[in-house]
């Protein structure tokens, strides 16, 4: 007799594949600009400074062993120091735990903080790595609309009014992925204010918030109070390769994650660990090295954007990215971006349809463009593929 | 308001922070000659090999970025070869799955395999790894003993014929941790026929199966029947930091556990698995490296459990070790091996008491010893300290 998989049917019914994973399959020919991806650029990753700092950490037969669970103690003061900058208070070690990537925070935070059927409110669209987590807890999702100014926290209220109670709100504070869109300074001590009268979590999900073209992020959510747990990374302004997530939160969420990360890998790396911190900890290099990356991704994100308007002019409204890594469209002409999809990988240009990051908002006519890993001549031909897909510019 | 955290008070029920590594916290003290610990001899560990391939892993900087979830593919290849060897058939790259230590697997299968409520029977002493596992995923868990060639099968029957339907049978095959012994060549293969006629999973944990003193470890478990999912890992033959386990499981069980692992960290470290795929591959090194790691460590076993024979007599029953890292101590004599455990530690010695990895048997009069880390003066030493404390002696 075959053995089953009991649970597996259900579980697969809220965890599809992520459709951007597996469209990522579909377009890595070399004849498509890939303007779907999410990946940093691997051209700008300090590649000689990691290779070097591998090195060093070798030379150290403690890092091929096992490691603490919360992470390597080093590591964990560098960035403790890093946070105690960015949050204007001093950040105890024992409040930062390391993960293996950001994803892996949102993955044990929702064991920790969600039963099944609580409630999780999301932003729409979503970044669709918190979706996949939260529906395998078992919440029950609801989304709040993005506008220009980020999470519109009039929605929020009326939801709040209207009696819902959330355990956990989750918002990508600045640079959305995939909506582009930073929350407003203001919007973020009101955010704070409801977590605290309501009593919920606040996930404030940072990945991209050095990544600022002209002026920094406005202080994290996590200034405003301590019902915010924020999470962060090295994959952006180092490399992914490093799995270096890292999460700040009050000392016993850390050590409720601490038990589950015990089970659920025992620990990360010690060298990357410390190739990690070795790179943080440096911090004229690495500000000179964020800075560099900044003016690139700057120059891309403003190539890409201007072809954008030049070719579709007011048959698009684009998001002006300020930072990060992605561009959001809006079709004004009834474009369908699912049904115009086909013919873009013809053309030789890939993107991303709205609807792959949908919650309950209609995003047929949109899009999602990164403009990371291509120079603004691939970025002006990427739009000029697309706009002879598109057929009616 | 704060902010709660609704399941955790459940949760932690079942997952108390591992006995042992709160134990380690406290016998990490440099006087103390410490059996306690479960880690390899980082002494042993190629490190040069490893500087080398990871100087070489970043010289392609498509290593810095994302890897494919269900690992690198080069390392599956590898890994395919490899375990088409230990298996005698050919094993597709598509039931190869890459994960973050073989930890990672049992945490990723436990969603993938069992509903809540679900009965697993795990072996008494049990791999507290494992249970903490199956405890968080809310699993019904019943033990089988030990006894010389592993898992007692007639125990196992009679809980079938019983009418218990386990969805999984975990079994460490090889040099149990914590138990030391080996599942007989005969047990394996009826164990395999019980499973299809039962209709269950085997999960055949063997991070230790290449640790073989003297011959080499029977053919396994996997070899009898497709029911068994199979973990191994490098932590234990090349180094832990390198955070490579691997699961051998038919193809639709390594693309369930795919869609969890994306949810659960993304993918793993595309340096550290290429460091892992050219040292697995080239086996003529590998044959040589781990020979050496082989010497050492039975030289070490056999100093060990030489001396406790010596010093105790027949105050003890030890296991003769094979292979691995442990041995498994009962006390004849009644000594309550947890209440001796604060005067062991001061007199400079520290082992583990066996109720720590008991799940439904006493082991009260029980200990482990780890022999890896110590050499043979040491390890006398040691004995020697254990039987001063213990006093009667």
């Amino acid at each position: 007799m075959s053995a089953t998989f009991p649970p597996l049917a259900r579980r697969l019914d809220g965890l599809q594949s992520s459709a951007i994973r597996d469209l990522l399959k579909l377009t890595s020919r070399a004849d498509i600009i890939g303007l779907a991806g999410g990946l940093p650029d691997a051209e700008l990753m300090p590649r000689d400074r990691i290779a070097a700092a591998a090195d060093a950490a070798l030379s150290d037969r403690s890092r091929l062993q096992y490691t603490e669970s919360p992470g390597w103690g080093p590591l964990r003061e560098v960035l403790a120091v890093r946070e105690s900058g960015r949050l204007g208070r001093a950040v105890a070690v024992e409040e930062i735990f390391v993960t293996h990537g950001s994803q892996q925070a949102l993955s044990l935070l929702s064991e920790v903080l969600l039963d099944p059927g609580a409630l999780v409110i999301v932003e729409d669209p979503a970044y669709v790595g918190a979706l996949q987590v939260f529906r395998a807890a078992g919440a029950r999702i609801v989304a709040v609309p993005l506008d220009s100014e980020g999470m519109r926290l009039d929605a929020l209220r009326t939801l709040l009014e209207a009696g819902e109670r959330p355990a956990v709100v989750h918002t990508v504070s600045n640079f959305h992925n995939p909506g582009g869109v930073t929350l407003a300074p203001q919007r973020r001590r009101e955010l704070a204010n409801l977590a605290e009268r309501y009593g919920f979590w606040i996930i404030e999900d940072d990945p991209y918030g050095e990544l600022w073209f002209e002026r920094p992020s406005p202080a994290p959510v996590a200034t405003y109070s301590p019902n915010v747990i924020r999470l962060s990374s090295a994959s952006k302004i180092l490399a992914p390769t490093l799995r270096a997530g890292w999460m700040i939160a009050p000392a016993p969420v850390c050590r409720a994650v601490e038990l589950l990360k015990q089970g659920a890998d025992l620990c990360g790396s010690a060298l990357t660990q410390q190739i990690t911190a070795e790179l943080l900890a440096d911090t004229d290099w690495l500000a000179g090295h964020v800075d560099t990356v900044r003016e690139v991704y700057g120059a891309r994100a403003g190539a890409l954007v201007g072809a954008m308007r030049a070719r579709f002019g007011d048959r698009i409204v684009s998001t002006d990215p300020a930072g990060g890594m992605f561009v959001w469209v809006d079709f004004t002409d009834g474009t369908d971006t699912a049904a115009l999809l086909p013919r873009a990988l013809d053309a030789g240009v890939a993107y991303v349809p709205g609807n792959a990051f949908a919650v309950s908002t209609d995003y047929t006519r949109s899009m999602r463009l990164c403009f990371t890993t291509s120079d603004a001549a691939t970025l002006t031909e990427a739009v000029d593929r697309l706009a002879k897909a598109h057929g009616g510019v």
